[in-house]
Formats: structure tokens, C-alpha cells, sequence
């Protein structure tokens, strides 16, 4: 079969590969839709998660079962699947903790495109299957079921870990796709006031739909000033971070209020060190709590977020502005996502067949 | 000044009495806005707090600042503000453990209309100003302003208490007024579905319009086996009890799944017991939490709900059915209270002066 | 091979059955030490769990392992093994959601002796030993180690559930083994003042070991009054149940302050319902939390408590009261179990060969 | 009346100043025991909270009530009282939202010797009285008693914002007075294994006492490479700092698994920033939570800390290494704080008359 691969840092293109195989807990997915993501662009553009020898790409899609193994009970050939970003362990210990994004290391409940191949693919196989994948009901289109397998999980976990409360007052820097996702998130938690800071007129046009009720635009001087100006000085009850350098988090922890939350879901692939500006942190005694994480996936997160979508508590279609067609057009939409338009948010590429 | 009074157990009517005076910390507060509540009915009619003489009723009030005492800062004399149900006493060792309602005693934070004369008056006195009151915004509307005080905050609490996660099922039972807020809040904390039990055609429309995806009518027999069968037999993640009797908590129990939360924010007037029921409990082993507590009030509490409304998170119009003009009106809005028409939610008194 | 087992309600045994054989992910165990449950009491001449027939009782076992399957990693024949009473099934998506202890079913993470045959034979099977079974170090007694399987974990869990803080007062109702352990746990957690309910001078002297502060005998008057006094009418910030029938809640309820929880570990077999006092629970408003939950089991629980036993955090010793010897007393110790002498803590049975 | 003053940077002297007066809400407290603390040291030696002219030093002490004001109820001439190192302004917004320590400012609920006149006075000045102070009894030796004012309530802040389970390893940085405590109080949450990491033998030994297993000297090479290879290259759950330089955080952050939190209670007075190495730290998405606060004070944190020395739960005379009499000892002992001979953990003085 072919896929769309790293063959090494910098270096993109089709590789033909042995279609793979299931072993009996796991599934052979078809792709019905692919989307590219920016740390595709950070794994083959920055060398993020080190060198990469032709290995297939992509960690968002949704699909068709080609063939599951014999120890699988709930999913079956044909059936149309959500499949997470982050595909954990379950038999591990980490999950026992809590914590299963990191069962079995660090971070290793990323598999796809991390340390196995990716979706980008004519098959791809999904490791326990009962455990990881989730039915795709018809009435949510293709383009938004492949937002939830990272964006929305993402977003949605940077409000989650922000801990916020019924009318917080929430900052949210950066508003690509996570940061976008990261405001509908704030707003389904009950975040009041939400001041988004990005510039781009698409995005800024989206976060206003997700929630957003003030737009600071880091063109227009300092954010950590412009935000303290639009608060009287007070500053937020949380900040969320989805994009910004190492540097954005001493913005953050100035902004927000003693007792309050620092929540990240920006991966950070470049510098040594995040700064805590020390008094602004309050000497090390403000109870200002930094806190980041890797978005939680698996079976049941994914029907979760599926019920939101399905119940209309969230409308992902906004967060996708260019469609393809056809699993060759994966290379376009990689290097779209790489060259990013003034008029993109996400694209999508449509497998019929 | 006059007032509207519970003379004693069964009986009302409007008294004279000497106009309230502003202890240093303190504000008087004449009525804009006021709203009787179902509790007031159960004060009256069926002596839910035991036998009161010539106490004036009423804990739902918006208003404008008469007279201050020296020690208040933030508050003058013409300031619009809102006044929460619950107004507790915050030097108080209850504050300290983190719980406002029970300053002092428990239920103590709630004193209008049960330690003290309540808002159906010319004038009212409000403890300590600073501490509980919140600047009333002219965006919003009186009578939405009026149902921050008690029923926004009480229903909302039933959500808070139930610690819905993004995506949860969640079942109120009841769509009173404070079930709908219940409803809205559970939406605002992330809910997925969300299945509200009530009949009366008002309500259900309501219930729908504040996010109410199935709607469950008692009249179609046990409720319980209702949530059962549109579940599938797996019930609900969590249980608002906003409504029904003492007997209600088998059913809650009954449909909330292991690892599931039933919250209370029902006040339970009558009966000696509620029962949990032991197999469906798990035997005390299930991890099915019982809760139930008494509105947050305050002036930080107000002031995180009115950002709610500010912000257009919810739309709080929908709960008042019927306005009347006038203070001398308060009494038929309590009657109409206590005989709930079928298109009554919930009735409002502007006194325009 | 042979086995102690119920052969119905009413009738114990000693059967012949085929010595169990290890699917992929399990193991088989020869049990070193043994010790009846007050559950098994319960199974056998109570009908708890309904009518099971010529099932292998006990689910309290330490062992050396004899086999394993073909795809454990961690475990090897001649290991020794604390084996939890509790062995989820990891993958499910209870696990997913936090609860393992629910495993594919309300308490079905409880295997031993209720879904499958139990520990009391020569040899029994433990599934997935990656997940379930932890490594007993050599400096951990037998009859030390054969109480962290349950007493340990279920009293440990009883403290967890009652989130108690530093200093908080704590009341323990029943100071059985269970109960001994949720003193020991409470103290572990920071609770200052702990009364323990019970009169049995074995229990009340390990109780004051544990951590017990004060001893409370309901042989001298109704307990909740007694706690009261003690606490100046103030009542206890936890309740932990650890014994006592369906109407212990009622005391419970009434002691604990508001903003307190009640915990309960006591397995309650008997009754139709659980009576919650509602003038007690402040008419559903008192945030008087009540919980309930079977014990954590699985190989990281039982490592942390390992760590306890092997940092000497606490000491087990005084819960065995009796030491018999060979797999064939186990009979007399079951028998021990249900007639309750008054020196009787728990028996252990050591089998050496 | 006479203090012992920071009389501008660098400069230490006894001064004369009027008596304090009690406002209405207010205590006058003539001290009993008094105890330096490092941040004496660094308010007049590093200029730390900037400069001050003729501030009395001094926030730990315990003492007899001289006068209380006309609304104090619960406190009155004679009483022997523990006063905590911070004094929330109860009736703030701050408060409300559950940080007291930061009422009416970040760190503002600490007052002593920061924003008002310190306790190394013939009197001194307690705001809110009624929820401030809390009752000495006999029980408890003047020594101990006020080493629960700062280095208690700080070292158990410690661990509780730690959030250690049972059976948590738990590393703690520095191992002075609060670093001990620290310690004590992880024992106290249920810590399983605990590493502190400290060289001077006095102190060694004190952290054996409290519950350290393992001791880890920075002398013998980098901490974290030690802690590392002691846990097997895992790492451990919780990482408690009590002290270090705004570097240690690369440590803390290296040694702490996925899924864990460092908590800091080290007052770090230099330094620009306080750096987050980004590897070790997932990238940002490995959940390794990051917080620090002040202690919290008031009376009913004071009264809990109190059940736990009167209930045996931790010994505090081990604290104390030396004891002196006369206020006008208060010089030598905070000198003696400055200079930091081996064999000092923490000087008392105590006043007796």
C-alpha cells in the first residue's frame, strides 16, 4: 500500500509499504478523512520528536474497519470509526495513576506518526481497538469527526485543566484550531468572559463564534498589558495557552489572578526552558498553578465528545476552511498546513471511494 | 414602612413596621424587582421552618442602595444591586472550612425570611454590604436580574454539586424553575445529554430551550425504567434532583451509573427519611455519591453570575412568565405562587416608583 | 486439586476440581498464606450474593506464582505475590472512567469467590498479572501481607473517600478489622481526633494502637449523643462506616457537621434501604456528602500499600490475632470467622510446604 | 514600648513606639515565645519585600491577650493564644474565592513584619481577633506552640499542595525548619517513600525523625541523577521544594513522574525566573503540575494544626535546637538565624514575667 511519509528531517513523499496486519486485539482502518496537523509540520520541519526514517504520517482521522483481530468484540468490518489522536496502553500502570496519555513513557500514548506509522495511508492499524476506537454515528459529517480526534480533545483538555468555574474569567493565547477549540471548551465549562488574543481575521471571526468576547491582537503592544487594561488591572481567573513561544508563559502567569491556573496545550518543540517571571509568581507563594498535558484519548473520551457534537453543545464545522478530495491530496493539505494562508484554519482531505 | 408578612403558620398579610436601619457594615435597599418562591409557600402554608409571627416574607430581590453604614466602601446610597438569597455572615469559622451557607449554624447564610424580615417591603436591610451585594449592570433586565438571586445559583449549584465532566448524561428531575437552571447550568458545565423529567407544557418548552435533549413524562410510568430504556439499560452519569419527594432519591440512585453523582438541590420539607435504596447502592459499595446543599450567595457569587448573563451564556427570560406593576402586587404574584397555573414558571413584581 | 467451597447457601466443603489452567495474560498461584473475609460469612450463610454452587471460597491470598501465560512480562513462576481481592478487567471502559472497581459491571472488578472460584484451594487463577498481581517483598511477614489484599485497602479507602484533611475529627464506626484500618488510615491522611465506635476490648485496644483518640462503647447510650458530647454539640468533620446495619447512616448523618462527608466501606448485605435522617441532612441542603465504595484492587494499589507496610507507615501486625497452619485449617478458621470469639481479630492461615 | 526594628536595609536596632491599640475587631497580644524566621533574615539583609524604616521584625509567636476591642467574642484579657504568622482580611473578595492568604492583594494576608509592625515587641497588634487567633492549651509547650504559627502550617502547605496519595514517593528539597515540616506532613498525607535531600547532620537526623527513608546529600553529586538512580530511573510521584534557588525547579521538574506535581514552598527572594526545562517537562504535555503558595493562617487552620500536636500525630520539639529567655534576646536569636551555625534548626525565645 502507499502512504504519505517523513523520509527524514525535512525530507516528504510516498513510500509503498506492506498493508498492515491486526493482531487479535487490534483494527486495519480505511480512511474515510485525514487532516494534517501542525505537528506533522514541527516532526518533519523541525526534527521535534527526533529523526524519522520513513515513517507514515498524520495522527487525525476517521475510517471504515477493514479487519479487526479475533479477540475484538465490539467493532467489526465495515464499521464507520472515530479514531483518537492518542491511542493508549490500557494494560499499563500509568493508566492505573490516571494518566493514561502517558502509559508505558512520557507521552506514549501518542503512537501514530510518533513511534509507529501514521494515518496518512491506504490502512493504517489501531492498536486495541475495543479500547481505543469509537463508533462515527451518521448524522456528524466526515469534516467535523475528524476534527474530534485532535483538536476538539486538545482544545477541550486545555479547559479542562484549567479548572475552570462558573463564570470564570478565562485567557486564551492563541487561536489556531487547538486555541479555537480551547475557547468552545472554556465557554462549555462556564467560563463568562473570554478574551481570546490572535490576529488573523478568519480566526478572529471564529473565535468570536466559539465564544470569545473580547479579541486582543499582540499587534496592538504588549498582551500581558492589554489584558491587565481590559481587567481594571485584576487580570483573569485562567489563562490557556495553545500557541505562543516558551516566552508567552511569562505573559501568563502576569496576568492571571493569585489562586488562579495556567493550563497549556501548546506543544513546545523548540527552546531549553518556560520562564516563571519570580515576582509576578509571587515569590513562589501566589498559588498561581502551572499545569500542562498531552490530550486524553481512547474509547470513551472520543464518545463523549461525540455526544457533545451530536447534541449540539459544539459546531466544529467553523474550524474547517479548505476541503480536498482524495487521498493523494494529502501532500497539498500537509503543505498548506506548513505554508498557512491568511484564510486557513484546518483543511480536510476526503477519502471517497 | 409596610410589609408583606407570614403572620403565622397559614396566615399573610401586609403589616407596618418600623423602617430597617444600616448597622455600620451594612445597606437598607428598597425594592426594584422581586419574585416569590416556592419556599415561601412552604414557610406559609405548611410551617417548613417552623412557626414565624409577623416575619415579612421574601428572599428574591433586586433593588437601589436607600442608606449605607460608615464601614462600607464599595457601596453607596443610589447604586443599583443585586441581592442574593443567601448573604452569609463571612467572619465566620464555616467561611474558613469553605462553606458560606452554614456560617454560623446550618442554613444560617440564609436569613431573609427566616432569621429575619425578608424583601417584601418597602425597605430591606441587607449585613454586611460589601460582602454581599453585586452592582446590578444596566444591561440587563430587572426580571432577569431577579432570577440571578436564588434561582440561577441554586439550579446552577445543583450542576456545580453534581461535578458533570465534558460530555457527561445527565438527568434533572424536576423543571420547576430551579430544575431549568439546573438544566442550564449542566449544559454550561459541559453535559452531553441531558434528559429532564416535568409535564407541564411551559416547562417542557423551557427545558428544551435550556438544553434539554429528551424530555421524560411521569405520567408514562417509572421514571427510573424511562431513563433505563432510552439509555439502553446503562442509566446516567449524574442526577440532578430538582423536584419530587423524599422517595425521589430511589430513582436517582436507581439511574445513575457506578462512579456516578445524584445532587440535591430539592428542599426536602417534609418526611422523616430519604431512602437510598441498598442494591441498586451497590450494597454501599457502587461509588454512586449523594449531595445536596443549600445555595452559594455573596457578592463574588453574583457577580461570576451576572458576568454569565452579561456575556450571554444564558438567557434567564425564559423562567418569568407573568410581571405585574406595583409592591402592593406581591401578594397575588405569591398566590399565583401557590396555585401554579399551568403557564406559570416563574412570576415577577417591578416596582417602578 | 482441592478446595474449601460453598456448595450452596448453608453448606461449606472440601471439593475436588481441575486445577485451573493460565490463558495468556494470567497466572496461576499457589497460596502461601490465607485468610477468611467477613464476606465469605456473609456468602455462605447469608446468601449476600445469592445462591452459588460448589464455588471456591476466599479472596484473601498471598502465594508463589506456578504458571503463567504466555504474554505476561513482569511475573515468572517462583515469584511471590500479593494477590489483590479486588482484579479488574483494565480493559473496560469503567477503567477509562475512573473506576476499575466496576469493571465491566457495578462491583464486578470482584472476581474471587463471587464470579469465580476463590482462593481457599491449592492452586487458583489470577487474570491479567501484569495489571493485578505485585511482588511481596521478603522483609513483609506472610500474615502481615495477607491483610493488604482487603482489610487494608477496603479501611485505607474508607479514609480516602472521607477526604479527610489535616486536623479534621474523624468518627469510625466499628473497629473490626476493617474498621481498625480505616483508624489507621484516617491517621494517615492527618486526621487529628479520631473516635472509634465499638467494645470489644481486642478491637478497642488495636483501635488505640491504630490511632484512636477516644472509645466509644454503644453499650453506654445512643453513640450519636455520645459523639455529640464529646464534641461539644458540634459533631465530627468525617463519619467513616465500618460496621453497623442500614440504620447506622442515621447517626452517621447526624453527627457529622455540615460541609462533612460520610464514608462507607461496610458491605451492606441486609435490608431494603439506607434511611438518610432529613431534618439531619439540613432537608437536603447540608452539603453533607454520603459515599460509598468497594476497595481499589490491582497491582499499583497494591504496591503503594506495599510501600506503607515497607516504610513502616503502619503496621498490620495487630489486626492476626491467630496463626494456624496447612491449607486444611482453613475450614476451622472460616468457622472462627462466623463465631466471633471475643479475642478474635482476623485468622490467618499459613501453608508451608 | 520597646521592638526590636528593621531600621532600613542592612540595619537591625531597638526602638521605642506607642503602644498598640485595639480597634474594635482587634487583639493586643504581649508575647509568651517568639522565633526568628530566614525571612527576617531576608527582609533586612536582602531588602527581600523592598525597603522598610523602624518595622518592628517578626511574624512567629505565641502570647498572653492584653486587651481585645468591644466586638471580639470569643477571645478576652488573659487568654493564652497561638497567633499565625498570616492574618487574613477575612471580608475580602479573596477570601470568596477560597485564598485567604492573598485577601486584598497577592500575599497580602501576610501582615507581621510586612505591612504592619511585627511581633519582637513588649506588645503587638492582631487584626480580627475572633478569626485570628486561636486558643493555646496547657498541653502544649510555648517551644513547639510557635513553631506551629509559620513553620508548620508552611512545611504542611507543603504536602497538601502536593496532593500526595497513599503511598506517593515523595522527594523533598531542603530540609530546615520548613522542609521538615514538609516532611512530617507528607508522613502525615500518606507518603510511602520519602527522599529529602539536605547535609547538615542536625538536620539529617531531624528529617529521620520525621519520616525521611532515604537522604540525599548535594555533596555527593547532582540530586536529581541521585534521586533517579534510587527509584530506578522513575522518578517519584510528588516533589515537595523547601529550598534551593530558583534552579532547583530544573530538578524538581526532572525527578517528578508524568502525572505528578511539584509544590513549592520556598519564599524565593532573587532571580529573574524561575526555569521549566522543556524536555523534562513532556514538551509541556507531560502533566507535571507546577504550584506554590503561602501558607494559609487564621483560626481554624490554627486550631486544626493544634488537634494534630495535642492528638500526637507530630512531635514539634525536635524544631527547637535553642532556647532563650528575655525579649531582649530576640537579637542574639535572630542573629544566630543570620548565621546559621551547624548545629541550629530553629531558636526560640521565651518570655517569661
Amino acid at each position: 500500500m502507499k502512504g504519505f511519509a517523513m523520509l527524514s528531517i525535512n525530507n516528504l513523499g510516498w513510500i509503498e509499504k506492506e498493508k498492515p496486519v491486526a493482531g487479535p486485539y487490534d483494527a486495519i482502518v480505511r480512511p474515510l478523512a485525514l487532516s494534517p496537523c501542525t505537528s506533522d509540520i514541527h516532526t518533519v520541519f523541525e526534527g521535534a520528536i527526533g529523526d524519522r526514517h520513513n515513517m507514515i504520517l498524520g495522527h487525525e482521522a476517521v475510517g471504515i474497519i477493514e479487519d479487526v483481530g479475533n479477540e475484538v468484540k465490539d467493532f467489526k468490518a465495515g464499521d464507520k470509526v472515530i479514531v483518537p489522536a492518542i491511542t493508549p496502553d490500557w494494560r499499563s500502570l500509568e493508566v492505573q495513576a490516571g494518566f493514561q496519555q502517558h502509559s508505558n513513557g512520557m507521552l506514549a500514548g501518542w503512537k501514530f506518526s510518533n513511534f509507529k506509522d501514521g494515518v496518512f495511508a491506504e490502512y493504517f492499524h489501531v492498536n486495541d481497538a475495543d479500547m481505543n476506537l469509537a463508533l462515527l454515528p451518521d448524522e456528524i459529517s466526515l469534516e467535523s469527526a475528524v476534527m474530534i480526534t485532535d483538536m476538539m480533545t486538545t482544545g477541550f483538555h486545555g479547559a479542562e485543566l484549567a479548572d475552570i468555574q462558573l463564570g470564570s474569567s478565562v485567557a486564551v493565547i492563541g487561536i489556531g484550531a487547538v486555541g479555537l477549540m480551547a475557547i468552545a471548551g472554556a465557554k462549555l465549562r462556564g467560563a463568562g468572559r473570554i478574551l481570546a488574543v490572535g490576529s488573523r481575521p478568519v480566526c478572529v471571526e471564529a473565535a468570536k463564534f466559539y465564544g470569545a468576547t473580547d479579541i486582543i491582537n499582540y499587534k496592538n503592544g504588549d498582551i500581558a498589558k492589554q489584558i491587565l487594561d481590559l481587567t481594571s488591572g485584576k487580570g483573569v481567573d485562567r489563562v490557556i495557552l495553545a500557541g505562543g513561544t516558551t516566552e508567552t508563559l511569562i505573559q501568563a502567569v502576569s496576568v492571571v489572578k493569585p489562586g488562579g491556573v495556567v493550563s497549556n496545550v501548546n506543544y513546545h518543540g523548540k527552546g531549553d526552558f518556560l520562564p516563571i517571571p519570580r515576582v509576578e509568581w509571587g515569590c513562589g507563594m501566589a498559588h498561581k498553578k502551572i499545569v500542562g498535558g498531552l490530550c486524553p484519548g481512547g474509547r470513551l473520551r472520543m464518545e463523549m465528545l461525540v455526544d457533545l457534537v451530536k447534541y449540539k453543545r459544539v459546531d466544529l464545522s467553523k474550524l474547517v476552511t479548505h476541503v480536498y478530495k482524495g487521498l493523494d491530496k494529502i501532500e497539498d493539505a500537509l503543505i498548506q498546513m506548513k505554508e498557512k494562508p491568511r484564510d486557513l484554519i484546518k483543511p480536510v482531505v476526503i477519502i471517497d471511494k
